[in-house]
């Protein structure tokens, strides 16, 4: 590929990255495609889509794969590029702390190829400064160049699996500098693929922006948790109550079991840590809590299931126990701090007859989880945890 | 007054009851209004409004005050009435426990005139479970009619003052029976004066409905002031990252002093306190978290303007600070658990040479309340507490 031809690289090809880079493809632009996953890059070059989940995507890679859009595993091939957006993971780890061992490794490969007058504009949702901060530094480190050679600036992803096509069209999409010659810059070229683009201060600012939507998202989700445990606890139908509390002025969303995914459980923990971290204890309490209440909602589903259990003619040990689906998410096959897998293994370590049904798994995968098989009408009794319905099946009822 | 002419008894003139009388007048029912207020009955008996921010309400009461409705402190006026809609407040006491002292005086007084087969819908916003439980056990008590023998029903009061009118007329509201035929003579009853009616399945629903709303405004207001806290330790301006978060599925509040008023602030107690009455502490964490999130919140504006103090060129002691607003919402003369009171106090109790000045507030009223009155021009530290703006007077800062 010749280097005026490959204008912008994507570095990161996964559920966030891979859609960017085929709608920059499609607006007309050159995309190199860098992703450590060799297999995923020759997919891609064939025109094969890895995310069949995703609405839209398989047209536009069918159409831009190993032609507009090149995937490749090898910075070096990205070295001609002058624009390189980074969409690489940040988690958290098992004390919660951000986990920026990928996006490090991406910066340091970045930083080899960085020229003077590039610009890189990250997408990763991590705590606000880490643009300034941490990802500015490796990169100077990495290339040798000085912070005023290159610019800098940062634009959250908003993607939501399934829906990311419509997201970077359709919804507003905002970016902010590192200062504001770098603001400037990436506005202009980002302004070629995303329509509803806003600039904004900072990239600071860009990076709360991010972060405080999935804080709006998890404290509401526990909101919704504890206002339908008050109602079970009352005898109050929650959904009936919800439905008509909600107006243009009130927003109570939906119980669940938890909230999983790389997103909105991760988030608050960004904000959390950075306050327990200067000691800011008071500052960060109610985002605390929130994430308490949605992560314990499993104890509470265990307790319900206990209850269901008591209605069965058996002993509880002998009940056979189903949890149907144990994806994060119904309808997509991610795991990530899912509570659904968490709630069957509580199930299992309190020594109940547990099982796992979920029509996006083989009795295979199941195992691997180390999780037991079960064909959904063999159990005594089902848990929907998206639909948050129990089932006793027929003549197991002791009443 | 004929009895076959008043047909509806509006029991508590207040704010919530005023409007809701004027409007049941408007549409042509007769209104027995029941106050134990003379001054303000002989008022509307007059044509003459008590509530003049409340819009569009002076119109309706000229045209109606003293003829299609009339205003009485005497029960025994409303004998000749069928339908019975109490709107009287129940407040939180120092322990945060619901007072039902005035609701119950008014039961009191509604059952020694109840008939077989009047209905009796309550309007007050109060723990679910109200209605069916304490409600009609006073009803019955005091008149000696069994259950059976009156129909009774729950339909909250969604006003707020300023905006009544159109909310009775265009907002959607619920009404719900202490059994099915409770809930559907009461429907057809304020079928004939409310337009935008919904009947749900029970009083309980109805109430929780009413209580659930009031739990998500104090949560998101929690989470509002919480992210603005850490926006300003974070050297992030919230205001503009809010701006951006927001959008159809993100609803991010405004920060504040606190949450003031006889509704927002009371409301979640009512969960709160069944649940720690019932031991299910687990089950109102987050609530409770939110409430102390938002009243604390006059401790970081004391902290804030303490700051602001630093700035300018006097010591301490002999700073003028004039807190800009003491009623617990911006135009409104209301002071039920205002946080711009509170903190007026604390910043007294602290030492600090604290005076307030309020637009709707003379010398007189501000002194009445144990404060000190200042004139704007006069402090050397401004702070607005409906803005969160502060100013520091001319020619008095440091540098």
């Amino acid at each position: 590929m010749s280097e005026e031809g490959a204008k912008i690289a994507v570095i990161g090809l996964g559920n966030a990255g891979l859609p960017l880079a085929a709608v920059v493809a499609d607006s007309g632009i050159m995309v190199m495609g860098v992703d450590i996953n060799e297999e995923r890059c020759r997919l891609i070059n064939r025109g094969g889509n890895p995310i069949p989940e995703e609405a839209g995507l398989e047209e536009l890679i069918k159409r831009h794969g190993g032609k507009r859009l090149v995937a490749t595993p090898h910075f070096e091939d990205a070295r001609g590029c002058s624009t390189y957006i980074v969409i690489v993971p940040v988690f958290v780890d098992g004390g919660n702390n951000p986990d920026f061992s990928i996006l490090e490794k991406a910066l340091y490969s970045l930083g080899k190829i960085l020229k003077k007058g590039d610009l890189v504009v990250l997408e990763t949702t991590f705590p606000p400064g880490t643009t300034e901060g941490m990802v500015q530094s490796r990169l100077c480190e990495s290339s040798g160049l000085r912070e005023s050679d290159f610019f800098l600036a940062y634009s959250p992803e908003r993607i939501m699996t399934g829906y990311s096509l419509s997201r970077l069209r359709e919804f507003p999409k905002v970016i902010g500098g590192r200062d504001e010659e770098s603001g400037i810059v990436a506005y202009q070229v980002y302004k070629k693929f995303i329509s509803n683009l806003h600039l904004v201060s900072s990239a600071k600012v860009a990076e709360m922006i991010k972060v405080m939507e999935g804080c709006y998202r998890d404290v509401n989700i526990a909101l919704a948790n504890e206002l339908f445990k008050i109602c079970q606890d009352m005898g109050i139908d929650f959904f009936e109550a919800r439905e008509k509390a909600n107006h243009q002025f009130c927003h109570i969303h939906l119980p669940s079991t938890g909230v999983g995914g790389h997103c909105i459980p991760v988030y608050p923990w960004f904000l959390i840590k950075e306050m327990e971290k200067r000691e800011h204890f008071s500052n960060r309490r109610l985002l605390r809590t929130s994430r308490d209440v949605n992560d314990e909602m499993i104890r509470y589903w265990a307790e319900r299931i206990l209850l269901e259990c008591m209605k069965i003619n058996k002993p509880l040990s002998s009940i056979k126990i189903c949890i149907k689906g144990i994806t994060f998410r119904a309808g997509v096959k991610e795991f990530y701090h899912s509570r659904n897998l968490a709630l069957a293994r509580l199930l299992m370590e309190k020594g109940l007859d547990a099982y796992v049904y979920d029509p996006l798994l083989s009795e295979l995968d199941v195992q691997k989880k180390g999780l037991r098989y079960i064909e959904p009408d063999k159990a005594d009794l089902l848990f929907d945890p998206f639909e948050l319905k129990f089932q006793i099946s027929k003549n197991k009822r002791t009443t």
